[in-house]
């Protein structure tokens, strides 16, 4: 059951919640496709679970539609604290590559996929006013660091894996994204992240200022759930207020058109981020993944 | 004795100072909230002390104009390099609560609190072009966490805890000083302590990259003083252009009016982040700690 | 032999490079003052060693040159991989001190210096989309800190040291240069640097967070080549896609000349920071240290 239909707790507008939350699932069919969760807690805290099994919750475009409907249904909500978790022992291992060929290879469509599909999911986690605490066991790559960069609080495993190794798949991080994770890892963590391909222990997060607080793997449900308590009993409203400054500090002023900010330009500039579509390594990145052998560039 | 008057070193044009700083004083009743403190120190080091007594030196409104008074005097000053810390082995344990009552439940007044008071005294700091060495022992909460970050260096005891619990009393902190503590303890560290109310070792925030270094806790007065020693020793125009540049790198450049930094849209936008005054809330927060009962959100 | 012309590997116009820096150098008189040596290895890592004998590869006028032109070179060919390191197992110890005197006491050749040499150099790194991977053995001073943070992944020895004790010269960091050391090694270490001449060891860095990796000493080369060698068998296209974006995002957007950045107001507004050039501290800085004497300042 994609989306769970029982609120409790400090969701005053919670019914309301849920008949237009489920309006949006029977519009989508996330059978084969993983989906993501949602299912409220007590005291205000709402649960949004990752689910794509086989795949350690790897993200398909369903899961990045249903990650925005849902974030933007606890925004609208009287929701307190949000605890964002992966199914079966995993945070989410990435993108869902075998839908990657369906539309990477054309840049309207790749476009289409990064600015609408993924940062509408990211964005609409960045856009809540209400706290987010990360849950994360297991393989946090790619996708996962993403959607965890957009968290608030973030409590790993000793155990969990950090990183984003697409160059391996033969394509860059789209532009808003990259900054997205630039800015939650560091600079030093994201080259070496997207340059070396490499990877990280939840410990070298921890001292790189990207993780709250690391525990033993079997705790982390339990101080993820404790930290979201904790922030669910303290002042909702001041809550909501910090997060919508430190928001609006990175957002640059609207100048009547006159000065875009650099991801702005970048996106839709004269060179197109998304021009690579086409490109032979993005296509050997992709299919040899998918054929299982070591691609070469 | 608030302002002392005596001024040795390098301070060329301290006596002069002295008495500019003197006549503040006297316009100024300290008695009954506490005071900040300046001695004139050997080699050019002034030491800026926080002092209320029995409340772990919480910063009153009165302290919060003194500290503007000081530094725009140091400033002004031929002084090398500043000490900052509090008495009784204490750095500050927040803002005098014991006021609020009196002006944050109206939005010009708090306004005028944060706006005035609070970010006149830490520009202040931000804009002495001399270095500002903080000595930090015990509780570095809230103003204190503020104070500490306006400082070029920062030396702590081991014992020393670090924070800004202000959701226990039901308000979010001021915009200024939201940027200001997140670009100095960093982002993950500024959530915890905002929205889970989270506090930090000094080992904490000196992995988290807020202090410079962590001693013994009875080392901490002399390795500040050290440090402000060596720092007296340097070339001091150096050092004042070096403050500049850096702080003139966070300043956005003048626009003619076009282009107004993100926090003075946040400050003077259409959403008045000083709204909440009259919130229950607010009221709830404060109500309940000069009650010393939990609050109920 | 100062630029050597065998390549290897994956460099496909790599003969054209040659002789084009080849021509470049025939210009270049760098006997007497150090050299930054390129020689192409396996598999198109090229490596980039800086060389002054008896000096700590300190960085001459010539060599920024040199640095700008190898870069340059490397930017026009298809090199995968760049490895920068010193010679004699130190980094670099800073700039050349013994040259000072010859031009820094005046403001506009002080501001040549800084403006077209050294950020010329350091640009041309910046500027390069081929990834660079840092070798760090011993010294990494001054200029060094500034070379390393143009490198996009940082392998230190054990034993490396770090740090801009310039303020010992009398002198502050030049307004582009603060503000690259700056943002590579956080604002706390950026002012111990300059301000109290602070010098760190390796895992001060690394926790810092500008550091990479930190290997035993012996094993800095090997490394660093490995790491080289992990970057360039991954897709070369996404790699400089990636640094692009992550150099645009820095850069603000053109606005008709009417919103220069920050940068731009310090090193060309009304303020001159290459003003200091002919003052007393300036010239005792330079003057003692190459006296062999402590500064008075």
């Amino acid at each position: 059951m994609a989306w769970q239909s029982q609120f409790h707790g400090g969701l005053g507008d919670g019914a309301a919640l849920v008949r237009r939350l489920w309006g949006c699932v029977k519009r989508m069919d996330s059978k084969m496709s993983g989906e993501v969760l949602m299912n409220a807690g007590e005291g205000g805290v709402v649960h949004v679970t990752l689910r794509h099994a086989g795949r350690l919750n790897a993200m398909s475009r369903t899961m990045w539609r249903q990650l925005r409907s849902v974030f933007e249904g606890i925004q609208a909500s009287s929701a307190r604290c949000v605890v964002m978790a992966g199914e079966s022992g995993a945070f989410c291992a990435g993108g869902d590559i075998s839908e990657y060929p369906g539309f990477r290879f054309d840049a309207a469509a790749l476009r289409d996929f990064h600015e609408n599909d993924v940062w509408g999911g990211l964005n609409a986690m960045l856009a809540c006013d209400v706290p987010i605490v990360a849950s994360i066991s297991g393989a946090c790559m790619g996708a996962g660091v993403e959607i965890a960069s957009c968290c608030d609080v973030r409590v790993a495993g000793a155990a969990a894996r950090f990183g984003a190794p697409i160059a391996k798949l033969g394509f860059p991080m789209a532009p808003r994204e990259a900054q997205l994770v630039a800015a939650a890892v560091g600079e030093t963590a994201a080259r070496q992240m997207l340059l070396e391909a490499a990877t990280f222990t939840a410990a070298d997060m921890l001292a790189r200022g990207f993780l709250s607080r690391v525990v033993p793997d079997d705790d982390v449900p339990a101080e993820a759930l404790a930290s979201a308590r904790r922030i669910a009993a303290l002042a909702p409203g001041a809550a909501r207020m910090n997060k919508q400054v430190l928001r609006a500090l990175k957002t640059p002023p609207a100048l009547d058109g006159k000065a875009p900010a650099a991801i702005e330009m970048i996106v839709s500039g004269p060179h197109d981020p998304y021009a690579y579509a086409d490109s032979a390594e993005h296509r050997e990145g992709i299919t040899a993944f998918l054929a299982k052998r070591p691609p070469v560039f």
